[in-house]
């Protein structure tokens, strides 16, 4: 006898040895406490770029909203439940945008390329989710003579700096009024049928995250520096890197660092049309 | 603008900076040749296993060919065109099955799991061609005391021994008369509706790959274990080994070591109906 | 002209590219803070042994001071002024002795063996001070089920778990009364005469610390295991692990957690003779 | 009962659970094999350079031998019988020197800096043989576009680059006739009394390594590149890193890649005074 699919479970590749294990779907019996986990330490670093050269890397459909200036956080989380209270950083890219589509209408943060040190939610994430997840070697972020460094590589190639230092303690972070959530694309290329879409699709993470706790808020001063590669350092990334790298830093719009606890599984990940 | 998609390109998440680089598609001017990349060095161990156990991790829609036998491949690649000469590690688990669809028919070896050490081949594998793919930690095979040694693990905890001893020149393998390739299932979960799909196909790599060139195998003995962990150990991939762990192990089936240059890109895989 | 060696300076192999930074010399014009660095999370874990097993263990002069009680202790540090504010894990397997020579007598804690997951200061240690450093993959302590658990290993093999459970807030630990620091035994071979002694000596890190301050600490049920492991599994490693894998545990002895800031650099660190 | 050292047993820290397995000491019992092992991927690239500058680096009773030619050979093992088959890679920088002693007198390589990816020979060489050993991520040298290409880094920052490109086969490289080995300084500094020398002496590596077969030879066009680095990107390496960084490089003297078996133990090490 073969194996049917158990209705309204979660399955991921290879489906073959039932439900997936993730951060939307633990197995009975295990506890998890979203007011608790994950620990997470957030360094950011924004800068104002020029309107056009952003637009380029918007997929049809959205539109800056607001200025064009791009953020780069970097999360190092801890205690995350659903890896038995292991960790991971993962570093997000994006800006202001709104998507306007047959039926709905949303505006908030674009996110245009996430990169994680752990495999294992990068697969769940691309999966589930949408999140543009690729792969780098991200070192914890270090403090270091009044600064919040971070640094990003693969296979030895660094290719991000970002650093926030001038630090002195700040309110939270008002959420945005206009913001809706986080928008992202998903995207899988037609096996066999090389070059044509099997699924694209803009998906949408609600901004209400009502167990994330923020515990200390710092800002200051922030610098954000991709560095152009070779196809032959970043056979998989260069096309990513080097189009960050090319966005020009008309300005720097300062950093900050968040000390978070508690935050939501994204099980309300929507999908727009 | 926002950016379009070029026609006939490759893309996947985040599609936003360009066709991505992949084994499949590799920059304009890059130079690659089938006939010298990869170098692989594959080592493989058999074992005649419970019929019954194996079918329940086998989809709707295949069926058990010939004997219930679990092959192990560790494949140790180097000098990979599409990673500007790097390398990685694979280990494919498998048993020979039989596919019937509305339209199509093929045989050959189920692949149900596949496990790398590196998380870009995972990336383009699930996303392009269906593959089961997941990370693990894998040693570089290592020969010691007359055996050929590999083992696999996840933060530590090491969920994979395998060796193939007593080794002696063999004729290459004749590809089994029987096989059309290799069958796998590509399956992506629905977002926001969970535990609905939204892509489930069956695809196939046709079994030729004339560039693959064989320079030496040997067979010997071989031994597979799994090491059964607890989700704790193993957060994301407790129920895929724990699958293996409990498959019985009624009678070893040989092992081999094979030294191999050249391959296929894989632009063959297509999908079954 | 050749170097000369610069008077006062601490040098390391390789002498010849002038003084060598570590944690004892940072090179001018850096800024440290022993008030402020590094940060430390400390998982401890007790058991009573056997006193005839453990003497097995000491070197010549020395005696076990009270009872044969081992503890292990994790300590996972953070913002290393010496590293810029990198950090890394190590791991401390001790029992009290009583060193008695031609002159000194101290009591303290009896340092059998380190584990780092840093080659750096391995080598900053064992130069410097007499440390019997060694390496290990060490995880990050994690958190999860109310338990802060460790683990080490050596190349897959994971040889120690260890576990503290049933947390709850205590008054920091009175640095034991009897104790004049931390024991050890400094020792270099001599090269070409194989099986000779270059250098043998027996080091102290006197207890004093007064930069070292506790934040928080708690204490807990302790459980430590250490792994047997074969020659192939731990080439470099399975003499030591082995041994203490040997050791009956005859009782648990309890264990904590400790959240520290601030600690010397071990500048007061003296022979004994 | 202590333990005590047993006769003709080579210790290293810690000495307090019996004689440390190692290159030159495997347990009873594991057969070893120096005519297979190592297998070894030697990848080499020179440059003349400033004679003055490169005296600045030898000690004391060290003189340039013939020009002024620095190299640096990259050299990724595998099969390695102590490690149980494992493997490692090392960096050799160095250049031709003559020490004159009080007795001895001595013309070869003279080894100014090893850099290892593992921790476990880097104590061994250290402590039995003053090989001056540092610890890098070291890239498995790889094949691209004609060209054996190696990085190596520390902490994410990429301090060498070497390469070996247009490369044809040759016959082995005869060794230069006037070499007795290789010439290092073993050295370790005083605990307590800061700045003082424990240990300093010349060692030598005979040059004969009968056992040594080369399977393959092939020479071509060298490049090395080091790249400075501040002391927060390597606060244990910035000093060599730079100091090898800042030699002129003249002009390239050519590169090499050799493919060997076997090897000797260095078990001939020996001091000279």
């Amino acid at each position: 006898m073969t194996y049917r699919f158990e209705a309204g479970r979660i399955y991921r590749m290879p489906t073959h040895f039932g439900p997936a294990p993730g951060p939307r779907q633990v197995p009975d019996g295990i506890a998890v406490d979203p007011t608790r986990s994950p620990r997470r330490l957030s360094v950011s670093a924004s800068f104002l770029t020029d309107a056009a050269a952003l637009e380029r890397h918007l997929p049809e459909g959205f539109t800056l909203a607001s200025e064009p200036v791009v953020t780069v956080d970097v999360h190092h989380m801890t205690d995350i439940d659903w890896l038995a209270g292991r960790g991971y950083t993962m570093i997000w890219v994006g800006w202001p945008a709104t998507f306007t589509g047959r039926r709905d209408r949303a505006t908030g943060k674009f996110l245009a390329v996430v990169w994680e040190n752990l495999a294992d939610p990068i697969i769940t994430g691309r999966d589930e989710i949408g999140h543009p997840k690729l792969y780098a070697e991200i070192a914890e972020p270090r403090r270091w003579n009044g600064a919040q460094i971070c640094t990003a590589g693969w296979m030895g190639f660094r290719f991000l700096d970002l650093a926030v230092s001038q630090l002195r303690d700040a309110a939270p972070a008002p959420q945005a009024a206009a913001s809706d959530g986080t928008l992202m694309l998903k995207y899988t290329p037609r096996t066999g049928a090389w070059g044509e879409t099997e699924l694209c699709q803009v998906t949408l993470t609600p901004a209400a995250d009502p167990d994330c706790h923020i515990e200390r808020r710092q800002t200051g001063t922030g610098t954000v520096c991709f560095h152009a590669a070779s196809w032959s350092d970043l056979p998989t990334l260069h096309h990513v890197v080097n189009a960050l790298a090319a966005l020009p830093v008309l300005e720097p719009r300062g950093g900050s660092i968040t000390h978070a606890r508690g935050g939501k599984t994204y099980r309300d990940q929507r999908v727009l049309v």
